[in-house]
């Protein structure tokens, strides 16, 4: 019991910070002319259990189909996920479904282990074919370069419009030894958070069942992930992996217990931090965004109004003009379809209450302005109904947003 | 029966092109420092049956109450309608309330009309008092410049960041004698049409019985304004006005009948000119886009699917960008919550098909380049699972929406 009280540190180090994990990127030339890393490996020495939340959305891309595959076919046993960026794989019928598994099979080949033991991921423009050739010539060299080292080169590939490779790893001796639980991601549009391509892969040397360890993602997934990603409202190919190799000979977890629980503290602590990461690098942004919507009378509710404030561009833009203007805010909570009284709102802008009771409060416009050209923003929002309270993260909305988007495949 | 199928012509005029309706506008001041025309009034200079539909967002502005109570007051028999630009008198609590009666008041007094006779609506900033003394100043001068010539001037002083007036005016035989109906329209911020604020204000000379003149209305908004601005996701001060004065002479309608079918047509013909006018005009647009979505099972989910496409900031980025980015289309649709098979779904662009059976056709890409560069843009989406289709407008999404909206209040 006490163990588990113990805290998750948060250490330098990548995704084969936990044991037994090595990965490895190269630039295959995906993107025609791009001289970027686009092609990337991450494997387990060991048979990891492998557990992935993946896309609500009704057109799935092929990566998205076989990785369900495999992990149904094999049980979760599973060692290896080839991920590729410049290209989604996505829209493109029966070919891409022939051309995901082909990845997973030459990876699979090239480690000597199963093909459904390989799991795929893309990201990039949609509705192109891969160019297999150029995977199938990146592959061996590839290969050569696993490492326990090769965690940041992997993180540096799955970029696409990100500014910033996105990594968290924690570090805990809670479960008797220590055990790590390192994450990466990378994110993509954020003015709309419904079409942002996300990946994000995660790695730990604990032990769990499987269905345990599927647990523990989705409910960290619902308070990290899916306050940024709106719930079944995704891109193509969104995909969150996580494999757990046992590596660090920490006591397996095979009940809903004090250890599993501080398990799922580390995972949503890594979640959290990459979920943040992803919002503060929308594309085009300066900002990032915290709404927090209290005093619901449900947690979906809360949700619900919290969403509609992190989805309006009016406030997103007002946000990037560091323009404290609430009533842009009210009115974004007064369409999220919560019967809420506007007449017991409050509004308090990064600690400055700029609306009570629905009413502006005279604040001083030019501190407004002051505190909102700081680079985090929080906006709290009191419903008064009840004592619920939600986080939700977004980033502001520039000029950029547009001059990238308008041009994504040119 | 045969006078029942002529047509409506539109001819060149404004909202005072009916038969004795009289407008006017000023510029009040009422946005600090503007030049602008911000003070209008319309005025029937007999009682006419009133109808309106307003906003259904949970907050709602203080004229929208006043002229909700008006209408239910008097039972639609009103005369005036008193309108400013520069500011929404929303999230102004009992102030507000008050400001939006008294404006109503000074206008019915000036006119020798009851206050209830008088409907009220503002646009512009939220959250901030109405300037009340410069409303004072401004009436008396506003009145005196009723005039059957002032219906441009009134669709002058309802804009904010519209770029041009937005009218239409048809005429018809069709009813025994010729009979008018002109509208006008303000649009606003476009990227996400659920936060334009949009007002409209249309005439007619006909007569009609109150209940079906709301019908009329109501049919003729759901096919037109609903396809722009999003059912039950509006802003703080949408409403849409409607006065019927039968000062045509002709017939009152008092049925579903033939000559009721045929106002209707007449008005969703202003309606649906007015809606394309709203889209095209979206801030920092260049671009109209129609999303046809044909193949559904019913109506409503082709709503959806057009509505969630229609939405996308990436299709209206690429759009903008002229680039014929048809994946985005698919995956647009694919989170619309239409459980559609992708791969049947066919998407033309301007005439050139880009994606059959959910695959590109291998389309010539400087062709589509340039079939996107015109200025109306035409997306054709087949889900292939029935027969109903639905046609949303929308706007290409520019960087100058940002810098219009990240200043709005500079």
């Amino acid at each position: 019991m006490s163990k588990a009280r113990q805290h998750w540190i948060e250490i330098a180090g990548s995704i084969t910070s936990p044991h037994k994990y090595r990965a490895a990127a190269i630039c295959a030339g995906i993107k025609p002319g791009s001289q970027k890393k686009d092609l990337a490996v991450l494997h387990s020495e060991i048979p990891a259990i492998g557990t992935a939340l993946f896309t609500r959305n009704r057109v799935v891309a092929a990566p998205v189909i076989v990785s369900q595959k495999h992990l149904q076919t094999l049980g979760r046993w599973v060692q290896s996920i080839i991920v590729n960026s410049g290209n989604a794989n996505a829209c493109t019928g029966k070919t891409g479904l022939h051309n995901a598994t082909q990845m997973a099979f030459w990876t699979a080949r090239a480690l000597g282990i199963k093909t459904q033991q390989v799991l795929v991921a893309s990201t990039g423009v949609i509705g192109q074919p891969l160019p297999m050739k150029r995977i199938a010539v990146g592959l061996p060299p590839l290969m050569k370069c696993l490492s326990p080292d090769g965690g940041f080169d992997f993180s540096d590939a799955i970029m696409t419009t990100d500014t910033r490779r996105k990594i968290c790893v924690v570090q805990s001796s809670g479960l008797g030894t220590p055990v790590t639980i390192a994450g990466t991601a990378k994110g993509s549009g954020m003015i709309h958070p419904r079409l942002a391509t996300m990946l994000a892969f995660i790695t730990t040397d604990a032990a769990l069942l499987g269905p345990l360890l599927k647990q523990a993602l989705e409910e960290a997934v619902a308070v990290s992930f899916n306050r940024v990603t709106i719930d079944g409202d995704t891109s193509t190919n969104d995909s969150i992996f996580l494999l757990a190799n046992g590596a660090s000979g920490a006591t397996k977890i095979v009940r809903r217990n004090e250890s599993f629980k501080h398990f799922s503290e580390g995972l949503t602590q890594v979640c959290t931090s990459l979920s943040r990461q992803i919002a503060r690098d929308g594309e085009g942004a300066r900002k990032l965004i915290a709404v927090i919507v209290s005093g619901g009378r449900t947690v979906q509710e809360a949700d619900r109004v919290a969403r509609s404030i992190a989805n309006s561009p009016l406030v997103k833009t007002a946000m990037a003009g560091a323009d404290a203007n609430w009533g842009r805010i009210l009115c974004a909570a007064g369409y999220s379809g919560v019967a809420f009284d506007p007449s017991r709102v409050h509004i308090v802008l990064n600690g400055l209450s700029v609306c009570r009771n629905g009413q502006p409060t005279g604040y001083d416009e030019a501190l407004a302005k002051r505190l909102l050209e700081q680079e985090e923003i929080q906006i709290d929002v009191n419903l008064h109904r009840g004592n619920k309270s939600v986080t939700m993260w977004t980033c502001d909305f520039t000029e950029d947003y547009i001059r990238i988007n308008a041009s994504y495949r040119s």
